[in-house]
Order: C-alpha cells, then structure tokens, then sequence
C-alpha cells in the first residue's frame, strides 16, 4: 500500500472537482440567489486541498491493485464530503444531513432529506442534480473498466475471464474506454433534454431531469417528483431513458454504431427486458381496479422501471398499492440495472445467474453423474467467478442485516428500517412505510443517517471497496508518501 | 423411478402409523371424552390403506437413490394428511385447517389455527403434541442418514464427502444409527417429562411439553404456552431441554458414552452456542428497563432458545419488544438448529460457513496470489460441498420470496406475510404482528394456509425432495408397479 500514490491521485481528483463545483454558480447568479458565494467557497476548499496534495508529495509510481481499493472508496468519499459543502455553507442541512444528501447524489441514491424542494435556491438543486450526473459517468467507468481490474463488479463476467467476451470490453485502455462511454452518455443527456423541452419543461429543469434520469439518480426539482408535471408524455419519455440508463452502456455504444442486435443477443439484457414486463404485468393486474388500464400501464411501467433501474423517481405512491405489490417493489430494488450501466442494486447479470445456479443444482440431484456447467452467453463460466457471485450476495445479506439492525436499534420501526436500508444499499432513494415516496429521511436519527450514507457508498462501490478499507489487514504495510520539501 | 417400491415402503408406513393413532386414543378414553372414536377410525383408515398396497403390490427391488426423494416427501405428507383425520372427524377444525395443524405437528413446526387450546378434547391436544414428537424422530433419522444419502442437507459435512468426519456418522447402517439416536431422543424426553413432573405440572402435561420440546415443535396444550405456568424453574427446564433439542443427536451420543468433550471440540456446537450467549445478551440490553436484570435474562434466554432452536414456545410477547429485537428475532429464525438436531432453519453449520466464505473472499480480494480454502473442523471443505450450501441458501430465498408473493397477494399486510413464511419455512411456529406469539393463523386466506404448510414441509426436508418431486423430469421415465393379482 503507497500512500503517496494515492494521495497523489485524490489531490489530482480534488483539483477536478472543484472545477465541477463553479457550474451551479453559473444558475446562482442567473437567478440572482444571495447564496451564490457558496460554490467558489467550496471550490477553493476543493482546490487548496487538491493543490497541497498535488505540490507537497512527490509520485513517482503507477497506482498498483492494493491502491486501487482506496482510489475507488476515497474518491467518492471525497466526493460526497466536499460536495456537501454547498448544502452546509448556505445554512439549509445540517453537517450530517448535508453529508447524507451530498452522498445520496454522487452515488447516484436519490433518497433526501428535504421535505420540500420548492423553496430552495436554485443554484443548490441545480448542484443536487449535477452532483448525481457526474456520479453517474464515474461509475460508468468504474464498473466497466476499474472494478473489473480488482477482480470484482458484475461486469467481471464480461472481462477477461470469460474469455469470449473480452470484446464487450471495447477497447483495452480505461482512458479511450472512459472517453467512448462518457460520450453515449453525454449523448442520451442531451437527446432527453430536447425530448423534455418539446414537453414543455423549462431549460433549468429538462437539463436537471436528463442529469439525473441518466445517472438513475431520482433527484428532482419538485416535491412531487415528475409526478408534479402530471404530463404522460414526460412520464414516457423518462420511463423510456430510465430504462436507457439501467443498460449496459457497452451495448448502446455498439448499437450506436449501428448492431441494434447486439441487444436482443445479450442474455442479460432480454432477462432485464423479461423481469420489467413480468413486473409491469402484475402491477397492471393488480392496480387495475384503482386506475383503469391505460393509467394502470402508464404508472406502473414508470413505478417499475424507475424502482428496478434503481432510479427512484416517482408518479404514484406505490407504498399505498396492495400489499403484493409493495412486497415486488422491495424485490426489484435488489434485482437493480445491467452490470456497466448507472443502476444500482445486486444487477441483472447476477440475479440470472443465481437463477441458473438454482436450476443446475437441480439437476445435479435428478442426474447425479450427469455433468452440468453454468454456461453464459453460451461461453461455461469459471468456478472463481461463480465463487465471487456468492461471495457478493453473501456480503450484501451481511451488510443488509447490520444496516437493518443499528438502523432498528434505534427505534425505527422494521418497515421503515429495512426498506431504508434496501433503498439506500441499492441506490434507489425512496423505501416503504415513513421512507416511502411520498415521504423523506429528515426525521431518523443522525447515526441511522450516518449508516445509510455508509450503505449508500458500499451499494454503488459494489460492497468490497468499502468493505477493504475497514479491515486492519490492508492498511498493515503502509508505505508513507515522500514529500517534496 | 420404480412407482412400485415407492408404493411398497408408503403402504409399509401407513401400517406403522394406524399404530400411533391408537395411542391418543387412551387418553381420550381415560378423560372419558366423546370424541374417542376419532382415533381407531383414523387408525382405520390409515392401516386399509397401507394394507391395501402391501398386499396388491409385488415388490422385488431395493429403494434406489432416485425413489429417495420421494419416499421422504411423500411419508412427510401422507402423515399430515392422515394426521388431519382426527381434527376433522372430530368437527373442531375445516380440511384446511386440520391440514395445516397437522403438518404443523409432524414437521415440528408448532404453528396454530387454534385460538383457545384450553376448551379441546385432552385426545386431540395429545395427539397434536404426540405429532410433533413422531415428527422429531423421522427428523433426527432423515438428516443424519437419509438426506447426506441423497447427497443433500447439513449434515452432508458430517459425512463421507468430508473425510475425517465419517466417525461422525456413528454406524454405517441405517437402522442401527435410527435405534441409537432415538435411544438418546427417548432418553432426554423421560429426563425432561420427570423434571417437568417434579416442577408440579401433571403428568399428561409433563409428558405433552416433554414431547415438544424435544422436537423443537412448541405445541403447547395451553394457550398462553409454557408462560401459563409462569415459574422460573419450569421457564429454565424447558431452556435447557430445548437447548439440548437443537443440538447434533449424535453429539448427544458420543457425550453419554463418556466424552463430554465432543461439544467443545464441535465448531458448529461452538457457533451455536456463541450465537445463543451474544442473542441473549442483546436481549438483556435492550429488554432490561422493561424487566429488570433477573426477568431479562430469564425471559431472554426462554425467547431466543425458543426461536433459535424453532421451537416456538413462548413466555413473553417478543413482538412487542424494541424493533432491534424483533428484527432479531426474524434473523434468529433463520439460523435453526444444529445439523443433526431435531430444529428446523438453514442450520448453524451454513451459517458459520457463510460467514467463513465471506472471510475467505476479503482475503482471496486482499491478497490475490495467496491460496485461500474453506475449512471445517480442520479439513478443507469440497468444491461441492460448498456449492451445493449455495444452492441450498439460493432455493431458501427463493421459496422464501415466492411464498411470500402469494401470501401478499392476497391482501395480508407484510410484516404478518413475510414473517408468517419466515415462521413456516424454518419451522418455528409464531411469526410477528398479526402472526405474533400471541396470535395465530386462524385468519389467513385459505390459499395462504396451503402456501405455508407446503413451505413447513419444504423447510423441514431441506428444501429439495419438496421441490425435486414438483419438477416434470422426476417423473418422466416411471416404472408401473408390478401387481400381486
């Protein structure tokens, strides 16, 4: 473990970050909101940091494997503590509200703590939203390229260890696969904004919904979510985008250049099809008498995919639909987007192989000398990886339990507790019960918050990062950094 | 599949157990109750029938692995069905009702429809607890001989796959390790009834509770179950007793030939006893203003024995205790009784290898190039070993979710649904709110009633001859049977 290195590349990190803090000064001071000075404040901050970092340690070494636990963690908890900032600075949150929502942004969550969002300056949502936008394009990068390298991430089934799908990972340098990515996404932003504009929103907030429709983020302008527009042209169109940004942007990518198959060839995106129009069917049966069809369909195609993409947006209060359906919204948070898209939760990739675990293990015991494999696209996939599969879900019930029980420890009654746990360990926002959709987080108490914020991290670092830096094995051969002076 | 054999072995059965339906039969005639005709009817019914396939049917061959799965399911289910026979002839209960109180008995589950136990005929309630002592001995058998045989449950550890483990398995034939582990089930229960005895309670309710506690059942023949009595003595007789229940039998029998240390030199005793002392102790934190230090431990040893082993008896109302402690209660159900015990649950020795693996992927993540194995009690554990423990924790989550749904659906409120399974499927008994300790299952939908009890049977025979005889390839190349006349 090189200290140096890495203090190094989270100085390089802080530098850029705080160019990313002077965009919502620009909607500051269009609008002429006295709470303009918060921005340049916390960039400076973001920058002399950065600037220490960068000048005092001298880097003379590439970032190896063991380092790359700690870039992955500390970048986004960088992230989250400077970008709260703004939020504490202006006097709306608290230092701990502030940290819950700034980390709510940047991992993409979307569960707040504002009771109301009207109000508020709009420099600062307009920072919420970019917050969740610039989360979105790092994990892009982070499940395609950067945790794969660790050996973790559903993407791995992509890589190199599964040898035929090496193509998927479309070029072999994270720099032109960042840039390639980043590009799609930039892309389908811009491509939703017009689409919203044509909708009648304003530029303000089509440019904040597009951010945090294709981060699968869920922070909106409004109280009431894209519910307030009450437009089912808008609903469509975000439902169409939310199920864009749940996507393994590899695929769009490919499909950009023109192989529209590619999708309907990917075995996780026709299980990711399957489970949203199998959901989208109950909820139709069972909402049905409440709505009548053709809002029956329009709510519950955008409930679902904006739960399942682990977006979070919200057009009906599902928590007050029956009890079935509040029970299937709990079980698509943890189904979550394809691997190498912005969603979060366990994946699709992950749930269809655990599916499949099943079924062979089935016919293990029907045809004890038969020899059965876990096959994927076709290609047999290696014990290690199914090894790892287990060891993710593994970890994901451990942690789901310990966030449940503090979180409940507390007094928070267990709906409550565990919905918030899933909603924020799989990057969602809003839970069940007085975390529900129509509700918000402000009122449980600050250590809940503070292990939401932690499950809220681990949930989109894919839990291992998170989980490493913990453990006193890592930091047990620290090599300090060598300074300059 | 040879439908003939399987026919043969169920006749054999039913012929035995017209025997045990004529044993409640002499406390009904002793207390003089007009419903003792119920017994030797049933007893009737069941010995024709087993008569009938004895004699129409030739059976030349050998059960074979194949015949296993369905000879363990279907003498599960054919003894709830007949074992409903007294319960609906004697008018107390609907089919479904009797169905499920009588699958509830002989999976040791100890979930009611009953709402006052007090006002039934003294036959039926003896037949109830009679019930779940019968379930608890084909228990003990079935998971150290039979399942490990058709190369699932637990136990399979104990077994041939890990070596040095095959001392374990005490004999190699089946009958002679069924006579000495149901010596050592025999034993406790006398020890128990006559410490039972002496706490003042009468011999027919002695012997009922003795019968209980021993198959990690809880069918009481009170209502408010061993609470009624309300004396600490009795409270940590049955502790202790139902301790013991949810410990490895064939620890039990190495131990009564003198080597008392083989509980300490057992991982998985060590972990069960571990989880025990650190439940108890959480219970003591947090129930301790309400109770005072005394009470506390009291009722908190009774309660997280009594869940943990999935016993389900009960002397105080968990379910209104702080929310920590409920979740805790739902996490304890799923951890059941040791490998080889008469509870029910995913069993310690899952858990404490689930545990074990998630160590074991922390350090594969932190030190890529080291060889990390599982172990269990010193040896390496198999590739399949640890495979199929996964392919046993992925089709409990799935049954789990599954049941759940259709519960749900029906309109039950979730906490009473997903409880209401998490008290089936490990064969615990009570669940929490409107299934809580102090309720029952009386009000359930119909539907809901079957659901749960196919998920105690499910539950009590690990899963998987429940689920193999559903699938349509179990049954494709079936072998009529050969017939006498």
């Amino acid at each position: 473990m090189k200290l140096g290195v890495l203090l190094y590349f989270l100085g390089g990190f802080l530098l850029f970050f705080s160019v990313a803090l002077l965009l919502p000064l620009l909607i500051a001071l269009w609008y002429h909101e006295s709470i303009w000075w918060v921005f340049p404040v916390s960039a400076a901050v973001s920058a002399s940091l950065g600037a220490i970092l960068i000048f005092s340690i001298k880097s003379e070494e590439d970032l190896g494997y063991r380092e790359g636990f700690a870039v992955v963690a500390f970048s986004w908890i960088l992230a989250g503590a400077i970008g709260a900032l703004p939020y504490i600075l202006s006097g709306v949150l608290s230092p701990v509200d502030a940290l819950f929502e700034s980390v709510s942004g940047f991992t993409t969550t979307g569960s707040t703590v504002f009771e109301k969002l009207e109000n508020l300056p709009r420099g600062l949502l307009f920072w919420r939203s970019l917050s969740q936008w610039l989360g979105g394009m790092g994990i892009i990068v982070l499940s395609l390229a950067i945790l794969p390298f660790l050996g973790i991430g559903g993407a791995q089934l992509y890589q190199a260890e599964v040898p035929g799908l090496v193509k998927d990972r479309l070029t072999p340098r994270i720099q032109d696969t960042a840039r390639i990515l980043w590009s799609v996404y930039v892309l389908f932003t811009l491509v939703e904004t017009l689409l919203l504009l044509l909708g009648g929103l304003s530029p303000y907030e089509a440019i904040s919904h597009a951010f945090t429709t294709m981060a699968t983020g869920g922070f909106s302008t409004r109280t009431a979510s894209i519910g307030a527009f009450d437009s089912a042209y808008i609903d469509y169109v975000v439902t169409f985008f939310m199920f864009l940004a749940g996507t393994n942007f590899a695929l769009h990518y490919r499909a950009l250049k023109g192989d529209l198959k590619v999708y309907l060839q990917d075995e996780e995106f026709r299980f990711y099809f399957m489970v949203t129009l199998l959901a989208t069917l109950l909820c139709l049966i069972f909402t049905l008498p409440k709505y009548g069809l053709i809002s029956a369909f329009r709510y519950g195609t955008f409930q679902v995919v904006s739960i399942m993409t682990t977006t979070g947006y919200g057009t009906a209060d599902y928590d007050a639909w029956p009890q079935i359906l509040r029970l299937m919204m709990v079980i698509l948070m943890c189904f979550g987007g394809m691997a190498g898209s912005t969603g979060g939760g366990v994946k699709q990739v992950r749930m269809l192989l655990f599916f499949r675990f099943i079924k062979i293990q089935f016919r293990k015991l029907l045809h004890p000398r038969a020899v059965e494999t876990l096959k994927y696209q076709g290609e047999r996939v290696p014990q290690e990886v199914i090894q790892s599969l287990f060891g993710f879900l593994a970890l994901y019930l451990l942690i789901f339990l310990a966030a449940s029980f503090i979180v409940c420890a507390q007094g928070v009654d267990l709906e409550t507790g565990v919905s918030a746990v899933a909603a924020t360990l799989n990057n969602i926002g809003p839970g069940l019960a007085k975390v529900g959709p129509t509700q918000n987080f402000a009122h449980l108490p600050d250590l809940s918050k503070l292990v939401l914020t932690f499950c809220m991290l681990a949930g989109r670092l894919e839990l291992f990062p998170m989980m490493i830096i913990l453990t006193r094995s890592y930091w047990k051969d620290v090599k300090g950094p060598n300074f300059r002076f």
